[in-house]
């Protein structure tokens, strides 16, 4: 038995390429099978659009709908464009519920009715409950593939069950859902549990009864917050009743984990993070448009503050060369905080009490940071221009701005949370022109007032 | 049965603080009865240093270690500091062994020591073996709480002997490892074939032969993303010759990956995903002090390079307004192209030939948007300051800085990752000081040769 050697995605990556530029098709088809739907979209989302359309032809119909599923949502969208409608519905055939229900709200609407239409009357039922909820809620994630047992059978009648059922236990199944005859969720019995006691115990003795059901309104975080807290593989949803509906997978909620890590870096550049790495130069172009456009406001801004002091900068050119420096240092402090507040309110650790003394502790490392550097600052621009005047004036811009910035870093997302709007993407934007206007109003305007 | 709504962690740590500030200690204490560890560690790590060494007194004993685990490196340091070693040797009695095996590392040297001797032989044995392998690798992840079968035996054979195991089997056990008599891996018996197959079958029949176990020495990050394309709960772990060394679950895995984005968003304002947010404000200052240092050398790079042109700013002051505009939309332009580009060489996507595509869309992508953006701020500037010139001066300037920043955001993340510097912590900075540079350099040198 050798160890495998061949999960390099970047070696496949170089490999796949070389035989796609020397166009045998039939290798790269080969190379294909006996890869997981996983790692095949993996690998359509790193090629650029003719590549990836051809990989795309050569990758096996069965597999079309896991993929899809797969690859983000941009890259599906294109996949999809390129599909006609009885591949889609060959494609999306086979597919578990929750994942049909993922798929469902990014096809055609010709093409979802037709999909509900092929469906019997029960799983067309389950895959509207699933619809009902929001995507992005316990509702919207669950599947409801749950394998159900009642309390007073012994483990003995499961296990005769689930040999009856075979290979039609769903997969992912680490834990059987007990519930009563009206589907009030009661308990789970472990697989675990199930093989290693007594067979003549009964599911009451087996079962736990501290892991609490999920309610399907839930937040997609949340859920992910609660598996990371207690470990899960799957966790029941209930309703508001404590009726079961459903289950939630641990795939998914890796799912959901990856997903908010990007969200948070991507945003930050204002990117969304199903952003298609390939998607075509026009569509990538509108899209940054906007928020250069946003960021653009903010450098007008700036400018203006700027131009308010003309007159001064005609005087002393030295504040021209100076100021960026002010204006920089400031950025960068106060995206310190900010970064930390973001994970602090992302994580559900920043609230009330505590967000007052974090924006004492970051006041205080702002006014110690900014003693520190606006002494080197001064010392360095007192020297270049031999001039102690302007080496005082940028040491307290300095310090002034850095206590601004570690101020507003910490305050503004929490702001923003309040409003409803996210930290992650309006942030940075928002901080950014206080750290600017602060530091320019703050330098030029002591300049003004002293210099002049 | 109701749908349990206590699962709001902000109320909860809202509660905790009103609960601690009232002094009610006991109620405090019996709060924290009944959480999860990790919903402990969670509001230890939301707490300030008085509340939180407060809290860490009330926690029970025998969740001490666990907890200790689940903390971040910072918090973990911390609360290690306030116990006494007694308390450390008590607190890490009952764990796992690759728990353990994290946690030594973490211990002052004389109770490390004390650790490994209280062990027997052949735990000592198995924990020298997970510490010999680097944390961050499949080898220092692994557990080797292994449940190993032989092919030959029949299934039934299999449960009899997980019965008389009962208790003793590991959790998150959703599969057995299948193994010759020296221990070579030969596949994996999963629960829910044992459970749902005919008893009489042989393992070697009801088997998977396609799970490739990972070698020791694979990175982490490698590990995660294995574990996401194959939706793997937990995986085989083996040495260079396939010999079975342990396994990794999941739980290990979602932490890397929570961990894995926490980095690319801190790193980008220079702080470690570790970073305690109440971590001591001098400590904070002195950390915080080398990223403002690393950027004011950037920052006083940009003013060298404002300086060059000083008699041109003295005549045409409007210059020194409007100049931030073409540096900060530089910056931000860059800045989409450096996360796409660190995003795609996270995820394995970014590499060789379609780096080269990238670089190419994104040029075209920075071309229009600068052409785009050009012509509104020069507009702008040129109805502001009444002249052409200084209209076709700045669209110039933008057009050019974009353009390289969009070359620059593409390659140097691929520079830095070959060099081996992590590019979502150094990026940034070198992406800002040649978006600036080119920014200032561009708009006052061609103001120099044009109106001088």
């Amino acid at each position: 038995m050798s160890v495998a050697t061949d999960s390099n995605q970047e070696n496949r990556l170089l490999r796949l390429q070389a035989i796609l530029d020397s166009g045998a098709l039939k290798e790269a088809g080969r190379l294909l099978n006996g890869l997981a739907p996983a790692e095949i979209a993996h690998l359509l989302e790193a090629l650029p659009p003719t590549e990836r359309e051809l990989l795309w032809g050569l990758v096996d119909e069965s597999q079309d709908g896991e993929i899809l599923l797969l690859v983000t949502d941009e890259v599906r969208a294109d996949l999809i464009r390129r599909m006609n409608p009885e591949e889609i519905l060959n494609a999306v055939g086979g597919l578990e519920l929750d994942d049909l229900a993922d798929l469902v709200q990014d096809l055609p609407g010709a093409i979802t009715r037709e999909v509900m239409d092929s469906l019997d009357v029960q799983h067309r039922k389950r895959l509207e409950a699933v619809l009902s909820y929001p995507e992005d809620t316990a509702g919207g994630l669950m599947n409801t593939d749950t394998v159900t047992v009642r309390a007073e059978v012994t483990l003995d009648v499961v296990l005769r069950y689930l040999r009856r059922l075979g290979e039609q236990m769903p997969r992912d199944t680490d834990l059987l859902f007990v519930v009563n005859r009206y589907d009030d969720y009661l308990g789970v019995l472990r697989l675990s549990e199930l093989v290693t006691r007594d067979p003549e115990d009964t599911v009451a003795e087996a079962m736990s009864l501290n892991l609490q059901p999920i309610p399907a309104d839930t937040d997609a975080a949340e859920v992910a917050r609660r598996f990371e807290r207690l470990d899960l593989i799957s966790a029941p949803v209930a309703d508001e009743n404590g009726k079961l509906l459903g289950r939630i997978t641990i795939d998914d909620v890796v799912d959901i984990i990856r997903e908010e890590g990007e969200h948070a870096f991507m945003g930050q550049a204002g990117l969304s993070e199903e952003e298609d790495m390939f998607a075509p130069v026009l569509v990538s172009a509108r899209r940054r448009a906007v928020w250069l456009g946003v960021n653009l406001l903010t450098a007008f801004l700036a400018s203006w503050v700027i131009g308010l002091f003309q007159p001064t900068l005609e005087k002393v050119v030295a504040l021209a060369v100076l100021m960026p420096i002010v204006a920089s240092m400031g950025g960068i402090a106060g995206s310190q905080t900010l970064t930390l507040a973001i994970r602090g309110i992302a994580l559900g650790q920043l609230t009330g009490k505590n967000a007052r003394q974090l924006m004492l502790k970051e006041l205080a490392v702002g006014a110690i940071n900014g003693a520190a550097w606006a002494l080197v600052v001064a010392i360095v621009a007192g020297v270049w221009f031999s001039s102690l005047q302007i080496a005082t004036l940028i040491g307290v811009a300095i310090v002034i701005n850095l206590i601004f910035a570690a101020f507003s870093g910490a305050l503004l997302p929490l702001l923003l949370e309040r409003v409803g709007v996210d930290p992650a993407l309006a942030g940075s934007v928002l901080l950014t022109t206080v750290t600017d206007v602060v530091g320019f109003l703050a330098f030029l305007g002591l300049a003004t007032l002293t210099l002049v």
